[in-house]
């Protein structure tokens, strides 16, 4: 089935990603391991709740660290173009007969809360407390440098219907692994904001997200962080790289945060605003879509991933052929 | 003068700059130094003009080089969200009393031409002949490995007057320095694309083109050129940098083309597709604005620019104050 | 066994060492490989035989690439102080009853052949030509822009042998693995010119040439090689990395030529010219020793070497424990 | 005059290079400078003496700052082969009739104090105290993440004479600028360690030391150092740079410490080990000896240097032209 025409003038306007919910179980130790080594900046805590930012944002938060008895994600959040755009998501959803509710995020506007087509939850909202800016405040600048959160990337159990459903929301696609045999996805990247995903669904049990994914400007940071890693005692939490993947030209760091939630550290992306690009399609049978160089993944990166809180999974439609890696 | 509240919704959509047109005197001369020494592929050549492309662009041409008995700038080109945009231009152009015409150009679409408040021409397409990607066939690299043509730069007899226009157009202003005295500005930068610029304006005799900017990932790819540059005999070319700009936080550098066209090589801007983001305003009398560290910049960076061809300019109505830095 | 004091009044004073010659079977894919993918500049070639230094050697080769119908290593060759030196060489092997001959080798001077304590060939000569500086020729620079010749690293089947004989020459020990179980070494480091090592020597069959490697100053470079070799036809010549080894602090990637000899590119070493510095010791039960973070190395890394034209091997009289990665 | 034929076997032997001491007037505002923005670790204090060293030293110290009513210049130090070589310097100072003495250095052995040929204290020993290895401790890293100390550069009033003394204590010329018309010296960069330079002199009002330089792997590291010093009350520290010198090939930044102590931060030499090693000339005419690109040096970084503590100046010998750049 070949990938859905770009939809240019969706119901709503998602302006790109935003944030995600992490429950995590000690709180102590994911607070280290966000501040010191991956670097985001804490613009609120208390006992129960860690709000963070990179340094080029000027949002609230990217990243909300929840204490809780099991680590899950409990939603990823989108922001929109305005305030009327969350009453159209409303109408939307509704339509779809999703279930909505407006929830209370502390620093934030009005929030809606929905699911997509798998049942994981989507909040969006419109207003966020916004900082001073501190990219140039460099002397702040700790860890791998993040400048700002680039992407989600999630299993789905079947992406030609995670393609559809997103791209009705006007998500476009950029890069898609296609089985030649059957012509269903393997694997879509999505994006709303200009660059190559803001979500990107890869074929496998779910939903679970794989990764989420922090920008920073070149290879070097990431080598920094390895060697940071490497001798304060996270060299467990490396995953996979650095490599570049062929789909999306990304030079990649995955590594995993004290509760096993995957962050991928990412740069090389290129810019995608014009509505008439045209999606790059690879072949499942080409390794270098996901190893242009480096070495082959782990067998973790394929079958582990963060569940959605409270949200049940299912295993994929598609089922990888044998003789081909994943 | 606050400066104006954002466009939101404009009367045509522009999704970002797209190329300018230099006339230049001696092709070959601009063919070598476009080539081998900034690294744009051809894409089209013949005995009177020259298209090129950056590394990551699909588009067809980002600069168009034509053979001229006079060096200066034909047009700077946008490109619009889809064809019914250009007739949405049309008519709003025709509105303001702006002579508008539907002009042919090579490997483009419907082509349409006209000036801004300062008499310069614009043209607006939305069809362009798209390639093949390259951004991965690594053995093409050359020069400074310029992977997108980024912004314009454009000193504005009244820099006021050109934030009231191109507002209107749906450019946003990202930073700003305000004459602290008169309330005026004295340079604005704004965007379409979601980076920090797609045209910024200085105040200074104009219309004139300042600068056109390509995107680099790193500092290294400028370190990498000013190598190259310095022991090809293009040592006399570089004008100004390394340095870090305070506006925009770029990391630039300077460099003329063989008939005095300014190129910038940038890297290290920032995110802006937020319609809430908050512009960042500087005061003319902090010297960190221009030049958060580096040399001075030479007089000759802040007098020199390519006119328009067949525009006439005038002086800025703003003076500069005799005891600030341009 | 613990490592020997420095000698640090050898018999006669080797300055660090200076070239290899392979013998390759199908120069033309060589002299591709060496110019294009490594990016080494030519100095000399016939119909048999290609010479190659790196960017910053005033000497004539680093690297002889000579047509044979069978691939292999025809000697380690190192540089003297002075022509006095050579003599004081071959008194010396000559009173260990080691075989020596004065051979000719084109743009060099006197040179003394002779083989080391496995019967590895190992070349002596203080002259050789001197040509004018390229490393200000910035257009010259290609692929991963070598810079000069840093080490050689061997399989030896006995490491405290190795350790012995070339210790007696001068080679200080840097670094070392250790058998904490029974106080054999299990790999060296040595040097003569400043840095960690001028040859390594790696527990193993042989004598056989691990890898010959080439200094980088950054990183970047490595990637920028990594990006060209896996969109160029090479990526099947990629074998290790990129990582950074815990021994010597190296940034290393491994690949391999196209007859199989080993090429490391490395960056990251550190001075070593104190004659009190005292050797790092390594567990060989510590996994950081090898991998300091990076994917782990595949087999042939471990098993993979070329042997010397000419000269037999034998088995490591130290066997790897099961529990343990070599 | 030619530059001397390099001393091969000279009176004994220098080992390289290793630290100075520097009178500051406010240990407080230098202990910030040197940690915190330079990236020095801390060895040892107390209130009127701080003891720093580089990240991959072994040695106990490279700069040692002391509280003194006036800034300036303590000695500048050398670390000898072996304890037996302070007798020989002890004897070959002795026969020069430059005064000796023998002082006590806390963490150091043995050492020597004379002075060279212009009356600057010049310090020998050859133990210190050694201590663990940092360089994997990337946690500690900080500011521009300096590796070692590199080199001393020094007005000289005559530089013929420098070279002659220095070159007979066995530093050996690697690049060096003659006036054409007259043929002397005007500035010549000498070496024991196997770089570029240990020492340099510079044709100027003297002895007084121009600046002391640190080594860096990558430009990188130098430009975090200027975001770093722009945005933390030091951008007035700042005096040249970055640049490249076409002499050495450098990479460099020059800053000021808070008593106008001059640092230099560089990258990009080259290896210098080879005894038959030609010595590069440049031009006094060729503005790219001292900038191979890069804005001109700002007249300070000509005029401004630290004098040694007790030690008497004169005015240069030779004269600088009228007409060139100094």
């Amino acid at each position: 089935m070949p990938i859905p025409a770009p939809v240019l003038n969706p119901p709503f306007n998602i302006i790109r990603l935003s944030h995600v919910e992490f429950g995590v179980i000690n709180l102590a130790a994911s607070r280290k391991f966000y501040t010191e080594i991956l670097g985001l900046q804490i613009t609120d805590e208390d006992e129960d709740t860690i709000y963070l930012r990179a340094m080029e944002e000027r949002g609230h938060h990217c990243l909300v660290l929840k204490k809780k008895p099991e680590a899950g994600i409990d939603y990823l959040s989108y922001k929109v173009f305005s305030e009327d755009e969350l009453d159209k998501a409303e109408a939307y959803f509704t339509g779809l007969g999703h279930k909505v509710e407006w929830v209370t995020r502390p620093f934030q506007g009005r929030t809606l809360r929905t699911h997509d087509c798998f049942g994981a939850p989507m909040e969006f909202y419109f207003k966020m407390d916004r900082l001073a800016p501190i990219h140039q405040q460099y002397a702040l600048y700790r860890g791998v440098k993040p400048l700002r959160i680039d992407h989600f990337n999630c299993f789905a159990p079947n992406v030609d219907t995670a393609v559809e459903f997103y791209g009705k929301l006007g998500f476009r696609v950029t890069e898609y692994t296609e089985d030649e045999e059957t012509g269903a996805l393997w694997a879509a990247w999505t994006h709303r904001k200009g660059g190559v995903h803001d979500i990107a669904f890869t074929n496998g049990h779910g939903p679970r997200l794989h990764h989420t994914a922090f920008w920073v400007p070149t290879p070097l940071n990431i080598i920094d962080l390895l060697d940071l890693m490497a001798t304060t005692g996270y060299v467990g939490n490396i995953e996979r790289g650095p490599g570049r993947h062929g789909i999306s030209n990304a030079f990649f760091l995955y590594i995993l945060d004290p509760d096993g939630h995957r962050i991928e550290i990412y740069c090389s992306d290129y810019q995608t605003v014009d509505p008439d690009l045209e999606a790059i399609k690879w072949d499942l049978k080409d390794p270098q879509r996901q190893t242009l160089w480096g070495a082959p993944a782990p067998r973790s990166w394929f079958e582990h991933g963060s569940t959605f809180t409270g949200v049940g999974t299912r295993d994929a439609d598609l089922k990888a052929s044998p003789i081909i890696a994943p």
